[in-house]
């Protein structure tokens, strides 16, 4: 097992990394000092196959623990479903002694966050991440959030999980093209902060792809080190932590455009990494050799650099202002300077709608 | 005008008391340094009334300030109505330099609050309080929430505003009703903290109620002051925090039993403090002179002290069993030591079901 601390001022938390660990969810609990009963919110997809073992391990540590089954899917990140979790918790007569445990993907991390964040004022939480993407991102960082009808993550709150478990054999019911999705963020940190990273997913695809334990502990693992260090840094997303957003601006308007559920955020994002990698370019940090090798990277796992079909330019520039990263009407973009190096720079529109052409679908490029 | 500082570390935040302030809202923005756009959570009831002197000084201060109008009304602490203020902020392309400002009652405080607190993560926001007891209570302290058909407040986030401006004239308009209840929290305060407080409101009753200016800003100022005070020690209420909610385990009961709306907040805290006044006896802290002092002078304000129609005793236990403020299922009530001195005391269910006693209907005493 590897474990990874989230510095954080007087609030630091434990990430662990390794086979079998949500049977010892009960136990890790109780290292961290939650006392109170728990609410297990688990997405329906996965529930049969790791809520039983989940609830076994708290009650043998003897928490009184309610599961809570969130439908599956990105759908389920709205207002509604929120309000559905807050009654759960009232049923199940959560005091502020109480915490909650999301178990599932980044949908579920993010709403149960925002849950715990919001219910009775904030209740601890803690993250057992499911999916790659949620395993190397969306865990690590106390971000939470739903999505609005006028875009994704616009509602939320800053919450730091109590503690993270990754469970690695809960990656072998994970679907390929979701591991898939999950790796483009993985080459994202090695984008940004790591080409040591990105050498090693380029020489290891065969065995990642595979699920050999070894290498994907190595890759989440390092993942989570990055973020970690990022997070530390930069908690509230005003400085440094906007450097984990490349890829994003385009990603989140994409998604946004296609109408969620369309394309996997990770897809999403490794599209807005094309559209990043070109902008880089243009803007004069990137060579063309960098950008590259980084959509050669995408595409060796599978990972669409273009639109399958066309979307609208203006739908996507409309939601890239709604961007939260947006300030005063400009566009504001992370932009790679070399591999390991990322800055972020206003853009303006012409250059936005030129990183726009390069994710045209390939048969509308003359 | 007068001038309160909240002191918190990092983010101490003014507040302003006094006659016409309205007019000054768009030059205290700017003192505050806010720079963005700006939307204006109103509710309907007031919106005619202050509305335009609001916009318009913000509009001359240079700002791009959208109106957003409410639902007068406690309905509209609904997770609905959340939902229509981010669609809302949304629609008026509020990004992250921009700012809420909430003018209204304890209602558009808290729902408004609650929305700056989470769009997009967190926004700023000012407090324009336009009833007595949002200035003297709801606007200071950074509490905001929304009700749940559980209960009252029960979700919510802690989000400090960075400017509250309290217009003397906006009780001009307020109904003689939501004044007298207003009282009920500043008496709250004497008996919590300042004795010559509940001196200077027995003193200066006729006064007060009929809107001397001189007079409430005493009274305003003085409570401001005091929870200025506990809010900067105690800012996520994990101890000193509590005494503020003397009179609330059984007042929030009350108006839950009863149906949001029956009883206004203060008649609810005024019933509560009258429970409240009657378990400190058992307890052994307040004397008989004293609970009869405080019901006295609850009574004269016009409070009641007293249910009107009786509510089954499970409902109200069931009720206080939910507040915020239980751990593992025990009660704990604020009690009173003596005049300016309470402390939080963790209270036996017998107990519980005396201090409801004292409050029935008097007609089904016997």
């Amino acid at each position: 097992m590897r474990e990874i601390t989230v510095p954080l001022p007087g609030r630091s938390y434990p990430i662990h990394i390794g086979p079998g660990l949500l049977s010892e969810l009960g136990a890790q609990c109780r290292q961290v000092g939650l006392r109170g009963s728990l609410a297990v919110v688990c997405d329906s997809a996965i529930a049969d196959a790791y809520l039983p073992t989940a609830l076994a391990s708290l009650e043998s540590a003897s928490y009184r623990a309610t599961p809570v089954i969130v439908p599956f899917g990105e759908g389920s990140k709205c207002l509604a479903q929120l309000g559905e979790l807050y009654d759960a918790f009232a049923k199940a007569a959560l005091d502020r002694g109480s915490a909650i445990v999301a178990l599932g993907g980044g949908v579920i991390g993010d709403l149960a966050g925002f849950a715990a964040a919001t219910y009775l004022r904030g209740l601890p939480f803690v993250q057992c991440p499911t999916t790659l993407l949620a395993q190397v991102d969306a865990s690590v960082g106390g971000k939470t959030a739903i999505d609005l009808p006028a875009g994704k993550n616009l509602a939320g709150a800053f919450h730091q999980p109590s503690l993270v478990l990754i469970d690695l054999d809960t990656l072998n019911t994970l679907p390929e093209r979701e591991l898939r999705a999950g790796m483009a963020e993985v080459i994202k940190y090695g984008v940004i902060d790591d080409p040591e990273l990105l050498t090693y997913v380029e020489l290891n695809r065969e065995a990642i792809l595979a699920h050999q334990p070894e290498e994907l502990a190595h890759v989440i693992a390092r993942c989570c080190e990055i973020k970690a260090e990022v997070v530390g840094e930069d908690e509230r997303e005003s400085g440094r932590r906007a450097i984990l957003n490349y890829g994003h601006t385009v990603g989140h308007a994409v998604e946004a455009a296609a109408g969620y559920g369309h394309y996997l955020h990770g897809e999403a994002v490794a599209i807005g990494m094309a559209a990043a990698g070109r902008l880089s370019r243009l803007w004069g940090g990137w060579s063309e050799m960098e950008e590259a090798r980084v959509n050669q990277t995408l595409t060796a796992y599978g990972l669409p650099i273009r639109l399958a079909e066309p979307l609208p330019e203006e739908a996507l520039l409309a939601a890239m202002r709604l961007d939260k990263k947006t300030r005063d009407g400009e566009f504001r973009f992370v932009l790679a300077k070399r591999l390991g190096e990322v800055v972020s720079a206003p853009i303006g529109e012409a250059e936005a709608r030129e990183a726009l052409k390069v994710i045209a679908p390939a048969e509308s490029v003359p």
